[in-house]
């Protein structure tokens, strides 16, 4: 079809998503060609352990012990690694690779997050690709949507919904009325959840997808630390009815918005947590696994993206296109410009942030405990738009629900702290904030 | 910044997209310059009329009568054509200035749906750029997301909501329960609808854009006469409101298969026409103006896009996104594949395919009048679902909606076939394809 020279893959990794890779390009290698412009041949493999049974049949490629020497060899254009964790192995030969000139892809959200910047700038020193479209909403490109797509605007936010998990386990909940703990059961007996779910449900996978987001959104240089992390755990069913007799779905949302002023940023706002979505807005009908990016930019206004955000081919769909990307040679800095045009940001002040509120408290059955609430939120200056209570819930104490006007969040905090030695309160408040 | 040369541009076509164009780069101007890589300068300007009033300070740019003459002017690095139209000087544009070398940015769908694939043969003979990112979908990415985001994948069908006049229509239709005339006429006075709203309500811009998504999902010519057309005209209230209570909403839906069989595509399937949408599918909460599409892929399963679809600034940010890519030498062939690679496809035999579909007739009120169309649906053998009949209809007839099981569709041109000469009919009946 072509005479120009094939790019040859070396696939590290061969777990879910390396022997999605090759099987991908077993099964829609003519048509990866056409639309690359040439073939796309895997020429070597690794991983830790070659015994494994992975269901693919990989005797017809090369397999590699020493990954390492991947990076050095002429007969590999490319090495994509699919072993996953922030550092190891899988940065181990990032550097590698990127350090000899070689060009990376990869799927490993938590490395790009730790390191991105760091590798970003490897890569632009020895001049070549550093792709990682499969890092964020798995098959989704919304890597590509803000980094070219979205090139022409300054984005105003960016926020989605950026782990399939604890969006299954909350429209399970939802729709089945169950408990956070039955659903997690039952996912993790069905594959759908990890035996330690501790980075889906605590939120530090999605925090991992939103700092790369921003990076991207803001032209900032990625700052993972100062992502601010609430997971799903603390979710009733009750706190998802609740809101559904208010309007609003829960979802898990990572958001990001980097504050202006007078056209300079001036602070970095990243925050990953339960929050309450309008039912007629986007997220709102995303269900079970899906993932979705929400970009609103000042001159296209709100942009939508939406698909499967984890899984096999999903997954294997992204690394493949960042794949053609390189063999078309289109392709440049990583986070969209040289990495040392990227502003360092200090962490927004989220307390002086502009809100609503949900605030649920379960409290002992007694006289008096709604008017300490109420008191408590009235010398915080917090203004109460509704409130509901309900003198039946499982776990014996009474659930009273409270929306509250827009305000100064910082005062929700207030609320929650003058509260603190009651003994009124059975467990922890549950604080979530409004999409509006 | 930075000391790489600016990117020159000439902007032909003054109306909403080019001054929008124009101030984008104004507002947006160093923000554009750290993500290309280089500043984006607009070097000249042309227009029909030069004494127009546009409501933005033209001054600082040279205004050009000859716009044939930015073709070879060694002083400009790139045209964008704003003018509209399939033919006349938008095309001559595109000619001269692909003819000469000139990259070539336009927002004109009519223009690539009738001629894409010469423009493209063209640009490819001079190597340069050929891009049309706003053509469809105004802001949203889906030109990029098909060409790039799913390249590694095979996309089953692409579908979506492509023109957002008459999903403005359709949905304040829905909501108002309001007649197709009223609610035009408002739209036309506010400004969201043309004087001549032919193009848009009768299905054309949207089978413009149909055409041009089409080739890029299955990598086949663009074909626009085969693309089979019906409008909003003849949409009654009625049916949005028989519709919703079926569990549907009508959308305006333009949609593409390429019929595979044995690996091997044998039939382009292209239509736009008024469906019924089920209320949890991603495109019956596309409400008012939007765009949106979705791309099934082999891999990665069903994306969905969506964003605003027209007007000034999503129409700029989608052509300044066409003008960073081309600043970045981040572009390659117009269609994803060299022009000769597209194949040409047969039409698909609509009546082939397998579906259900919405019927409705406005009929007389007099004995026997279901019994003649259940007859002549059990003739043409069609399996009924669902028959709902309304005694009263605001134009003096009885409605008749009827819901029928999967089949080939080729069987309910056949029952309107059998039902044309009854004089119990009252004007022409409604089909409407269900989308599964």
């Amino acid at each position: 079809m072509t005479e120009t020279a094939p790019l040859r893959l070396a696939i590290v990794g061969l777990g879910t998503v390396g022997a999605g890779v090759i099987r991908l390009l077993e099964v829609n290698g003519d048509l990866v060609a056409r639309r690359a412009g040439r073939r796309i041949e895997v020429v070597a493999i690794s991983a830790r352990d070659r015994n494994k049974d992975r269901g693919v049949d990989l005797s017809a490629y090369e397999w590699v012990d020493d990954m390492g020497s991947l990076a050095t060899r002429n007969d590999i254009d490319t090495v994509v690694e699919l072993i996953g964790g922030s550092d190891g192995p899988a940065l181990t030969l990032a550097r590698q690779c990127l350090g000899q000139g070689k060009p990376f892809v990869t799927a490993n959200k938590a490395m790009i997050a730790h390191h991105g910047l760091d590798l970003a700038r490897e890569a632009e020193r020895t001049g070549v690709a550093l792709k990682y479209e499969a890092a964020v909403a798995g098959g989704v490109p919304v890597i590509k949507g803000l980094r070219e797509g979205a090139a022409a605007n300054r984005i105003m936010r960016v926020y989605g919904i950026l782990n399939g998990t604890c969006n299954f386990i909350l429209s399970t909940m939802e729709r089945d009325g169950t408990a956070f703990a039955d659903v997690l059961e039952d996912a993790q007996a069905k594959g759908y959840a990890e035996a330690d779910p501790t980075f889906d449900i605590d939120g530090i996978d999605a925090a991992h997808k939103l700092s790369i987001l921003a990076s991207l959104a803001f032209g900032t240089e990625i700052d993972f630390p100062d992502v601010d992390i609430t997971g799903i755990r603390h979710v009733l069913a009750a706190d998802i009815r609740e809101a559904a007799a208010l309007g609003y779905k829960i979802r898990l949302v990572g958001m990001a918005e980097c504050e202006a002023e007078g056209g300079e940023n001036v602070g970095l706002f990243q925050r990953v947590h339960p929050m309450l979505v309008p039912t007629d807005h986007p997220l709102a009908h995303v269900d079970g696994a899906l993932n979705a990016v929400v970009a609103e930019g000042n001159f296209v206004g709100r942009l939508f993206f939406q698909g499967p955000g984890a899984g096999e081919g999903p997954t294997a769909s992204a690394v493949v296109a960042d794949i053609i990307d390189i063999a078309r040679d289109e392709y440049g800095p990583a986070f969209a410009m040289p990495a040392e045009w990227l502003q360092r940001q200090v962490k927004a002040d989220a307390g002086q942030r502009i809100g609503r509120a949900y605030l649920r408290f379960l409290v002992k059955d007694r006289p008096g405990v709604l008017a300490e609430i109420t008191a408590a939120m009235r010398d915080a200056g917090v203004s109460i738009e509704s409130v509901i209570q309900r003198a039946q819930h499982e776990d014996g104490g009474v659930l009273v629900a409270i929306v509250t006007h827009a305000g100064a969040l910082s005062c929700v905090e207030d609320v929650l702290r003058r509260l603190g030695g009651s003994d009124s309160l059975l467990g922890a408040p549950m604080v979530m904030h409004i999409l509006d």
